[in-house]
């Protein structure tokens, strides 16, 4: 063995030691955790922008269904009323019930203000317990960059 | 040259060849190769929720544009029927050549059971080799978590 | 100390400088700084797919609302076109003069030029400053891998 090859070995061991890391028996340098997921709740971000009840009914199945599946405390879901969807929210829509159902399965029901203003829809007009936020895309775009899931039904 | 130097030039032209890697032309220390991308093919999930013909040929058209755009080996493409849309996949449905055709692409085709249930939609119903899921909207959402591209034609 | 004492002692103090890096004060060992966020601008892609006037004021209403919560130059928008979405963007379309002005404030405006076929629409009959991609599906699929967030409204 000339002292090359000595030292190539030698080079090729150190190699192995440091890269294979756990290998390393004596005193395994620490290793960096890798980075925990981001999150392990799955989240789920509803948009509803029709003036349909058959859409504001599969919203509000949709919603419960993935409650369900995922069960309760392993979901979020949010609802967000946009554009002629806001007329789901209010207290008079044939949904209410099922929007107030939602939100004590603590299903959060977003309202977006800028429809509500062209619409001529108050807060007074919505339901108990629902949230408004200036603008339901802008909601709904901030919390698909927060990693929430978007669904159009 | 001291030995304080020599071991310092040592230590860096080890740190060299450990970091740089294919440079250490020899026999290369097996460098673990970078984590894959998590995915180079393009997947992308499709929602039909719609009881209307226009929007099942509308999801078929895209489905198949996709394949021809990037290739049919390099992107998968599922769609998911949920809600009214369940009727696209039964097997007297006006697209049911267009869906059976897709299928023979390995386009896959995804019913929602709880949508089919609440229709009254048996398996007996749908077109051969359509995979029936417990919840389109869970499945989409898995497909998302998954990496998949959600498209709602 | 033993012979292999001071082997193991030296391989730590090697594993030592080259895992932490800054450390090593003489000649630190070039570090990749980590990769920067793939993008601090916030960008969302619009679809529109409807033959519906009501649902291309809602796009084009959503485009502005955005860039008014965002600032203009903090968010890229564009909203793409394709099905019967296209004749959004002809230049009889009733919202033409809404089409324009947010190509005025730097939205993008993209045709699918598979649906334009599919609808005999060429490219003189669309708008100004419009841009035709073979297919817009496609389109929005890229954009999403490329970090857009999708709107469907």
């Amino acid at each position: 063995m000339t002292a090359m090859d000595a030292r190539r070995r030698f080079l090729l061991f150190l190699a192995g030691a440091l890269l294979s890391g756990p290998g390393f028996a004596a005193a395994p340098p620490k290793k960096k955790a890798p980075a925990p997921k981001p999150e392990t709740k799955t989240r789920v971000v509803i948009q509803v922008s029709d003036s349909d009840s058959k859409r504001w009914n599969l919203a509000l199945t949709t919603a419960k269904t993935l409650q369900s599946e995922y069960g309760e405390e392993k979901i979020d879901v949010a609802i967000v009323a946009l554009g002629a969807g806001i007329n789901m929210l209010k207290d008079d829509a044939d949904v209410s019930n099922r929007v107030q159902s939602a939100i004590a399965r603590k299903i959060f029901i977003i309202a977006c203000h800028s429809s509500m203003s062209a619409l001529n829809v108050t807060e007074d007009n919505l339901g108990r317990n629902v949230f408004v936020v200036p603008s339901g895309a802008a909601e709904i775009v901030k919390r698909q960059r927060d990693g929430w899931i978007y669904l159009r039904p």
